[in-house]
């Protein structure tokens, strides 16, 4: 592009033309990279449903939906400006209520309401609808917005460092992933769950569902990675496929990399672990994928599988949290992971920045200033949210209604209405 | 785009440039608009499946497979021609067999796909098959194509009167909304719906996917009104983002407003009714997201999604018609109120059309008569042609089908199989 | 376009521009159809899952997993290059390691990891996990690519023929489905299927699904055809235009066929057939999208719909093959058809080529040899394949595990674990 741009310097109306063009392919490319990014909303729901119990799935809907619908409004109402509006110093930003417009908002709205949907699997089972549509709010009006600002608005102090996290492992998933934890931790485990210093699996209710919920975020992913291009045309177009590329490719690494883990680890390849294995492939790429070669996005998502089987573990089985679906460990770990990868092999262009590939410790140093300003930042603030939250409403639901299921007392019906009257059921 | 076209007067190379470039964008756009669009398909059968028995699912995917292959080639055969031919008078469009083509074509027939399988769920239960695939063909032919002309032909009466409906509130949606709520009516209510005096609810057998559908339903719904630019570039390109950006808004409003309602109303939030809030809320914005800010499309689709809740319970309680999905409710009512909101606060650009924004009452005249206009033509039309069906070849199935379901005596077989020797259910 | 670079001729800035754009319209088109094909990924495992029984879902779901991991890995590492690479005779391709790059290599990965993941559900039931692994990594670093360069790399030795396969119906679907059937034979079938001579039906647990997976088959497959435009802008815009218009006529008149033909045939119009005799209208018309007038596309869906039905029966009574799903007709069968119906009433523009349309036989005689290339093929490289696993390490699981279902010995989980806790299982 810049080449034909050079060509037309003395031809202004043919520059025009491919400027005006430029930007309607971008702006065409981003709507449908969004558009794609919604549908994730559908694919947590399958995966944070399929793998809990069936009795809690009218809750994580009812959970995902006030995500997209919550997190719609605030973003619009503050958050846009929280994060893309003027600033003095680098850290806080802001232009105004109802600031972003057209395909533009609407994309970025789409990335809050992830940030938020990442906690609401984490503490299924046990947690008052009340308090998840508190911080629900918090998240996507607040504590998501701010901090993306840092890298995002373009003069950022992050930015400024020289980070790189180009669609967001740290300032969505690990700032999802890391809120998580936190809340995993604040509400307590499910009931069952940790029983005589024994670790007991609580085994989700439907396996093809939670696969269709990850074939459908892979799917939603291609626009999350290749839509962060935010533009269109010559280099942007090329720079956008490449980015879909090897976002697939790490995908893939990542469900091998668990598959063959767990074979190992456990003795057989487990489902559960390669869909988590192809999300933390995912998770992985998704700061790196504008500066990595294919290779390098091969060997990052490969890592990242294999990273989640441990992770889960060990935030089960060590630090006695109960994340109902690794939800830390996919987007958390995974996340921190990422962001990190850039300064070990990344590249720009055809330079290396990453310490492996001739680019000195620069990037990486910048890297992990930036997993740990968005770690420190979601721990902190959700400590607050929740410590608020369990000082004046409550966190959790009563044992009686956690053990007959949150579905009928928090929202008054069932997800499988027919199977609960069996006496008289639809199939005789 | 126009400035451009104005900047090259005389340069009729680049404006000749940029003309076929938004040509070939636009297309691309509506293409992908219509490919999105078919995805509604599914939604709609996950929404009416979940919502209602499971003795009666294959039945549902068997209407709405029926409804896309029919509605293909109907459309095509004449429904085109019947909608975008030829017209003296405005009334009535023809130009002739097999017109239409390419993406136009494609985007159009999913339109009246749409239209048809509108009615599917809320007939739920105890339609013949044969009597569906008689209104389906109908429907596609000739109800839908001839009221859609009077709008989107270009010369209709209705586009003559101002009237405005972007995306089709009233020619989609009410249209179908209205066919379903006659089609209930005449088919009359499930066994079981209404018992001495009494209305008791027949629960759906799957919310999880019911949530699913919505959530490709909201997918879809943004090339189906996004595709209604049908244009890409300039102005078109803003604009197309804008009525995603909107659509959007009031479908976040809409399920909030539904959420609320049943909080206040039933003591709990509701996910059937939230999700339905959220349709409404779609529906309430499909008229009008051309011309809406994002502030009135939030509006418009609280209200909507508010709305259906009491809309569901009057027809149920107060109609005594069993309409199993609440069809008439989500698209019906909502459609109406989506076409009038226009008229209340509209806006023309940066001008205001609607009463209470400075643009007097002319807009909101000609938005009542149009929505009177598609009201009328849908119920008589339907009452036509089921009052026929019910005097041949008859419309309910025996009433042993019907207790048994529908899906062995109409097809043959069942939809999970494994569930016919279950004495006792997984989620005790 | 042409004439708009004609009249460019000596305005060399404007034709540059429209170059340019037109480029990187095309690299959006392949991008965003590469996506929707990737989603395939997900109705394969839906249909598969949805048409079997509920023991085996889990290690369905694996290995559609495994195909769309491991073919993203191998295609771009000799794939892409055994397809596409230089060629000196027209047969064998290579251009070294690690070809393809961009949009390009990403929707072609999506091709081979369909051609893989078609054979899966042929063998469901009872074959053992690491035969299929190494079987899908054949498939898509070896079967696939070699035969696939002989029609589409552009100077293979069936382009040279003049032999046409747009999108892929012998290429992708032909060659999956009779090594799916090669594949069934050699592994035998499952344990109850045949019994005293009687072919015993062994039904699927969830239709629901399995139609939710067709809809995502036809939604992802509009990128299938359409993209293998492999451009976009001029009459190439026009040109997907109308590909993707006719692939949903087939896939229409297809179902309508299946629906027809089985309610003639068995009494009543039957979702599983219909569900395939889509699937079989896409296949058939895989290969003339862009050589067949939308007439032309319904008479060859239809009759795909309709051969499947007697092709399924064929293949199961007296062939006495155990294809689990009807993979091998679905595919194998009516990509053939596909193939050859360009011979018979196939268009090259206004111009037939077809039998019955005015273009002789040579068109049909070249398809005829395709067809054959492609079924020998096929069919050979997969009796040494299965062969050589059958004679080391074995095709088949255990009777044991069969009867319990592969979920449990192969992957330690089942799909829906809160079954676990019944008396008897549906399977039983």
């Amino acid at each position: 592009m810049s080449l034909l741009l050079t060509l037309f310097q003395d031809t202004s109306e043919a520059a025009a033309v491919l400027e005006q063009v430029n930007g309607d392919m971008g702006m065409l490319w981003m709507l449908i990279a969004g558009i794609l990014v919604f549908l994730m909303q559908a694919g947590f729901t399958l995966v944070e449903s399929g793998m809990t119990r069936s009795k809690n799935a009218v809750n994580i809907a009812m959970k995902n939906l006030l995500d997209i619908c919550v997190g719609s409004l605030t973003f619009w109402l503050v958050g846009y400006s929280l994060m893309y509006g003027d600033t003095s110093n680098g850290w806080f930003f802001w232009s105004g209520l109802f600031q972003g417009e057209g395909a533009d908002l609407f994309f970025q709205t789409m990335f809050a309401a992830t940030a938020a949907t990442i906690v609401s699997g984490a503490i299924a089972g046990r947690t008052k609808y009340t308090t998840y549509i508190v911080f629900s709010i918090v998240m996507t009006a607040i504590i998501y917005p701010i901090s993306g600002g840092w890298q995002w608005q373009g003069e950022g102090w992050l930015t400024e460092l020289g980070f790189i996290d180009f669609a967001g492992s740290s300032i969505v998933h690990s700032v999802g992933g890391w809120a998580a934890l936190v809340a995993a931790f604040m509400v307590g485990p499910r009931i069952g769950k940790f029983v005589d210093g024994k670790v007991l699996p609580i085994p989700g209710h439907n396996q093809v569902l939670a696969t269709l919920g990850v074939f459908i975020l892979w799917f939603g992913w291609f626009g999350f990675n290749g839509g962060s291009q935010l533009a269109w045309g010559g280099a942007d177009a090329t720079g956008a496929s490449n980015v879909v590329l090897v976002t697939n490719l790490a995908a893939a690494a990542g469900g091998l990399g668990a598959l063959i883990t767990t074979w190992i680890w456990y003795g057989k390849p487990n489902l559960a672990q390669t869909l988590n294995g192809s999300l933390a492939g995912l998770v992985s790429i998704t700061a790196g994928c504008g500066n990595m070669t294919p290779e390098g996005g091969v060997l990052a998502g490969l890592i990242g599988g294999i990273i989640v089987v441990f992770s889960i573990e060990f935030i089960e089985k060590k630090l006695k949290i109960d994340d109902a679906i690794g939800a830390a460990s996919v987007h958390g770990v995974a996340g921190a992971w990422g962001t990190l990868v850039i300064g070990l092999w990344g590249v720009d262009g055809d330079t290396g920045i990453g310490l492996f590939n001739g680019g000195g410790a620069s990037q990486l140093g910048a890297q992990a200033i930036g997993v740990l300003a968005y770690a420190v930042w979601a721990v902190v603030l959700s400590f607050i949210v929740f410590g608020i939250l369990k000082a004046t409403m409550g966190l959790r639901v009563s044992k009686e209604v956690e053990i007959e299921g949150l579905d009928i007392s928090e929202h008054g019906s069932i997800a499988y209405p027919g199977k609960r009257v069996r006496e008289y059921d639809e199939d005789k």
